[in-house]
């Protein structure tokens, strides 16, 4: 089975957003995903470009994406924040989540970044197994905070 | 006292880096922050504008700052993560950060972000509850996952 890895085009918005519905709704949150394909290209392809994503084709089908951008430490400076690396359910154990990764990391260095990052949910034990077996520490004493918009709009006020 | 908050300028970024490293000592890590002066410089104010940046002061005097970028959400799209808000010790409990964190969210309401994310140390219960009583959400059961460059190198190879 050859695996293709490359740079998404503008055209591989709808199945990337397909792949995104996907996870969702195997995470049980499938009305979580609000944004549209629309929004992917325009924030993928448009004048300020928000994000680099991967895809991973057999026999010409997407199979996978990886949606990184970059962020900014205040102690290394420039680094990539690997937001999503989903394959479709049918297509899992076969070695496309792994290229994937490994065309991420390959990215970043070639950036000359000092650090990758992501987020792992912490009963997801073979996920990080294999992240700790390629080299990534696991920090799980850092938490994740989030205030959605409703809940901004009631703090600022007006 | 009075406490102005404002932009951040590019001249402002030699008082930020002392309140970075301030940070990192507090942390036990001061040997932790490899960014430069002039990386923030570039960073914040050069032709790839990486980061948002306020400054608050006191008597003419920068005694805290924030520090922000987009990130890019497949589920909400785009989203502000606040990535530092640092007060001088000797500023603490006087409204500093109150004020720096109102700014940072009007800032993000603003520009109309659907979502603001930041982290925190798990034995930070003052700040966790802090950022629980303004009505922000802490997901403990995300983990962060981190890959260094030497680990990047060694897995990717040549």
């Amino acid at each position: 089975m050859e695996i293709v890895i490359r740079n998404a085009v503008r055209e591989d918005m709808s199945s990337v957003l397909q792949l995104i519905k996907e996870l969702a709704e195997f995470e049980k949150e499938p009305n979580a995903v609000e944004v549209t394909c629309n929004e992917l290209e325009d924030a993928g392809f448009g004048d300020q470009k928000q994000f680099d994503c991967f895809v991973a084709e057999v026999e010409k089908k997407i199979v996978g994406m990886a949606l990184l951008y970059f962020r900014f430490s205040t102690w290394k400076g420039r680094t990539v924040h690997l937001e999503d690396l989903i394959v479709t359910e049918k297509m899992r154990g076969k070695g496309v989540g792994q290229a994937l990764y490994r065309r991420v990391l390959k990215f970043a260095l070639d950036q000359g970044v000092k650090r990758v990052n992501w987020v792992v949910l912490d009963w997801n034990k073979p996920a990080i197994e294999f992240y700790e077996r390629s080299g990534a520490t696991i920090l799980s004493n850092w938490w994740q905070v989030e205030m959605e918009e409703p809940a901004l709009k009631a703090y600022i006020g007006n």
